[in-house]
């Protein structure tokens, strides 16, 4: 995969007609009812390992070819050790195989030498054949600066992969630190992203380095996406989080042809788990995951119309 | 290990009569030579883990009893995959057997529920009998907010584990985010960090939940422990990064009986990779990572002399 990841993203994006991003967040609690054995207390680790990635990949089976991309969750994973380790890999495996891109939600942040053993752990690998379960992108924690995050860019361009840095989260306590300083640091780092992205820009005009910002966060989209002009935007906090459609339009911007370009919405467990939402009771929790998905895709797609 | 974490160490810390952290990055291309087979192009993954835990294994059994606690680097475990998360533990016992505390460097920082999901992974354990592979601790990093810390707090409380929250890393780059505004980030994290551990204290006055501060800035040293004074710090930055032994004094404090306390002084490759220093050529690997350990203790012990 060495095409810029920007670009293969928005292909995808226009493939799919839709911008959506189903987060895999397989919390063992929440799993629907014919999973109740890997919450049994006599149940191995490596069992439950198992039976997590079976639920992730019935999941990427039934959102295939109707969205772009998953955005697997890593500590679902690590919190099942070896095990989980593995069930990741047989995950993203099994996403890449479904045509689907995939970003690793890590949010790692460290310097030097490390940044780039998390680099080559996520992006580029260490070994020959073992690039079916790295990721096409990962996100990005910049809060030990410029050097944590240029490892990162080394290996997006080598290898074309991509990057998303956090910039403004959609968890209330993101106003602690991100809001803190004149300009706000969330500011500062969006300029910084800008500038780490400027020469991954691709053939279809944006960067392969994104920032996340909140959807919770609706009225200062715009902001960031002047600031920003050519970053790709991941938006968690769609569905659960509270984060209406209407919220995430400042993000996008229409392109020559196929649907507005410029974010990815991130819905996690209101599609995942959906089968636990009244709305779906009743229905078997594949039904209730695939209706809501296509709720969010029909969603968003209107709220999108006006950018269209 | 229901007991206060910040008690276990400085129990630790009085029995080995120093403060020295050894870091245990295993980078594949800075082995010994006789580790050689793990870097040829045709070793399998698992083959390159189970060295890299060999390795590891053999630098614990050189050092245990000398020092109170080693800090492996996630990401060279990771780096290897599913295989390097068995390394992972594999190391982590290892150490736990050699009566070491492990400071796990994840530098983790995400929200809600997967916070929780990393707290379980490194400190509590998601099945019984894995306790052997948890971690006594860990590092975090504070960007998205105190939400992104209180399920580690919560963890840390029940189980008797401990956390060290990035204020001022030892890199070039923390100038550009950590200080920003005014007062600096740093210094805003650090009065969270010590509100934070408020309720964490231990019978020995320090806290269970700790502050990374680089020891590459020595002069701002005392005016972190000025803002924390409870709050026992991980001093990265001695030796490869610059740091000498009179930069970390101003961390520490004197203790009515034993070495001072209130900090871990690191060091990773100065110990691991002596055997590539000038000063210690010709001598087997084993060797040198016990000399340049004996010099560690020496230095920091003498330098220390005067807070005594």
């Amino acid at each position: 995969m060495t095409r810029n990841f920007a670009d293969r993203l928005n292909a995808a994006i226009a493939r799919c007609g839709n911008a959506c991003l189903v987060g895999l967040d397989p919390h063992l609690e929440l799993l629907p009812s014919e999973f109740d054995d890997a919450r049994d207390v006599h149940c191995s680790r490596a069992r439950r390992a198992q039976r997590v990635g079976d639920f992730c990949c019935q999941v990427i089976d039934l959102i295939a070819e109707r969205v772009p991309a998953v955005k697997p969750q890593s500590a679902f994973f690590e919190v099942l050790g070896a095990d989980g380790a593995q069930a990741w890999e047989r995950v993203v495996c099994h996403a890449h195989r479904a045509n689907l891109l995939v970003i690793g939600d890590v949010k790692r942040g460290d310097i030097a030498s490390t940044a780039a053993a998390y680099a080559t752990a996520f992006l580029e690998g260490s070994t020959p054949g073992e690039r079916e379960h790295l990721c096409d992108a990962v996100t990005l924690s910049p809060f030990l600066g410029a050097d944590s995050i240029d490892p990162f860019l080394s290996a997006c361009r080598r290898s074309g992969t991509g990057a998303y840095v956090l910039v403004r989260t959609s968890n209330k306590g993101s106003a602690d630190f991100q809001r803190h300083g004149e300009p706000e640091l969330s500011f500062l780092v969006a300029d910084k992203v800008k500038q780490w992205g400027a020469d991954l820009v691709g053939e279809s005009g944006w960067s392969s380095i994104g920032a996340v910002v909140g959807a919770t966060h609706g009225a200062e989209l715009r902001a960031f996406r002047e600031r920003m002009p050519r970053t790709p935007f991941l938006l968690p906090g769609y569905g659960a989080q509270g984060a209406s459609a209407s919220d995430v339009v400042g993000a996008f911007t229409s392109s020559a042809s196929g649907p507005p370009l410029g974010a990815l919405v991130n819905s996690s467990r209101g599609i995942t788990f959906a089968y636990r939402d009244a709305q779906h009771r009743g229905k078997p929790w594949q039904r209730a995951t695939s209706d809501a998905l296509d709720t969010m895709i029909r969603e968003i797609t209107a709220a999108l119309g006006a950018v269209r």
